[in-house]
Formats: C-alpha cells, structure tokens, sequence
C-alpha cells in the first residue's frame, strides 16, 4: 500500500491533520496503459498513447460543449499517494526539497492537473493524449484549458455562481 | 449562502451523490482584496494587484525551494459554489453549456486552478499577481507550473512516491 510507502533518507513527516475540511466526489475514472509507476512517463506527452476518461453519472450531460476545446485540463485523484511529507527526495540521495517545490504526487492534498489534447469524445467517454497517470486514476474534474478559453458571460450581476476562475 | 444560490432559466441540477469520497485539508487560505464575485475580475492577470497566500503549519516547510520558480501553479476550494449543476447558463439568457464546457466555479469539485507568477516568499507568506478568486478562498496545493519544470529524478525505481504528475 502506497500510504505506507518509505521514508527515504532526509525526507520529513509530519502529523497529517485530519482530511475533513471538505470531501470529494469521484466523477469518473482513467484508463492508462500503466498500472504501475514504474512503467508510468515522468510526463504526460501530446504525442503519447490515446487514453480514456470514462464519466460517470450523474455527471455525462455536464460534457455538452466540452467537444469545442482542443485542449482540457484535468483534475485526478492521486490515490496512491501518501500525503504527510513536507521534504522530499527524488533522487533518494538524501538531498531533499520541499514538496511544494514539486510536482511529486505526494503532497497534502493528492490531485494531480494535465492539460491532455482532446482527441474525441464518445458519450460518456473522452479520448485523450498527454496524460501520465496510473490505470484506475479517480477523475475529479474537467474544464476548458484556460489558454483557449474566452469567458462567455457579461459582466457579473452579483450572483456567487457567475464568473469563472483562473 | 451561495450553495442555494438559485437555478437560471434553462440550467439543470441534478441529485448530489454524497462528496466523501475522498477529503481534504485546507493547508491555508487566500488573501485577496475582493469580497464578493462582483468585485473579483473575470480571470486573473499576470499585471493583477498583489495578492497574499498564507500557508498554514505543519506545511510551512514544505514551501522550501519553490522561490526558484516564477510561475506558480495554486489549487484551491471555491468554498461559495454549489456543486449539482451539470448546464449552466452562464449569460443568464436560457442558453446553456455542460459544466465540463466552462470554467465556471460551480463544478461537482468546486477546485480552482490559477497560475500566478510568484513575487516573494516571506517566511509562510507568498506574495503574488494573477489571481482572482475571493478574499479568505481556502488553498490546498501549490506547485512549480509545468511550463517552466524539469523533473529532477532519474528513471523510477518502483517506488510509488517517485514521479511527478502532469
């Protein structure tokens, strides 16, 4: 279990607070040709194999436009992960940094981001380039890369859900 | 409370399944000079006002070496968005996308994604431009952005911890 994976040399711990200040939903999952880190890329690459997000419902009408955008972000669940290491070593030399000077999946709160090239979408289920991330990876979100996006809406009349972010 | 916020014509709701399964923890929060979403800008910009993320112990450590990295990429909860929408009408005009399709902050994981471009780190204090999210926004990751990262690590040797992401 990767949770209990080891500590390498000069890599920091901590008292993992509890993980209760909000919850997630799974909304789908990834399918990937690596099961293990082992065989994963370092990175996702745009020529790199053809992968599949399979969506969930209730959440398959929330797809509708998404088919406009050459370029997605990805949000996944690193479900894998520990997460109580503030200093890390990737080399495992003893030379260590801290985590959030890192893309390493170990981190507080285990999500990963890709922008993946969107290749096709079949009902339910994305065709993607450029992910890096294990066969079974939890899907959390999806959203228009922001470098493509244009805000659609008009000036906001003070209602919370207008507005996009990023 | 923005979770009621009401539906516009043409949007659709559907039944939240329960978010628990998996749960964060909030490891500071934002500090921006907007109050509401009609003062926050529509996305945020490299030339934005300076804006304060305060990392929370026991993550301060963790913050260690990301001072090398200009471009910065914050993860964060959109703590005033309901989360059941899957169309939304961002125009409040009866025409409507999928959730997937905009970058709206109501998502089923309400998760925002910004890069900013990083001004200083003062012990657990970032100072930065580019953001645009609501004054107290909780934070829950903070990363180098992937345009400017090269992995540090040799090919993996297995460990689970190894790698990046994305």
């Amino acid at each position: 279990m990767a949770a209990q994976s080891r500590i390498r040399a000069g890599e920091i711990a901590v008292a993992m607070p509890p993980a209760t200040d909000a919850g997630l939903v799974f909304i789908g999952r990834i399918h990937t040709p690596w099961t293990s880190r082992t065989d994963a890329p370092r990175q996702g690459r745009p020529d790199g194999p053809v992968c599949r997000i399979e969506v969930f419902e209730p959440w398959v009408a929330a797809l509708d436009g998404l088919e406009c955008y050459p370029r997605v972000e990805v949000l996944y669940w690193l479900h894998m992960s520990r997460r109580d290491l503030v200093r890390q070593s990737p080399r495992d030399d003893g030379a260590t940094r801290g985590t959030f000077a890192l893309r390493s999946p170990v981190r507080p709160n285990p999500i990963g981001t890709a922008i993946i090239e969107l290749v096709r979408i079949d009902g339910a289920m994305l065709l993607v380039r450029g992910l890096d991330c294990l066969d079974g990876t939890p899907l959390l979100d999806l959203k228009p890369d922001r470098g493509g996006f244009t805000p659609l809406a008009p000036p906001r009349t003070g209602d919370s859900q207008s507005g996009t972010h990023g």
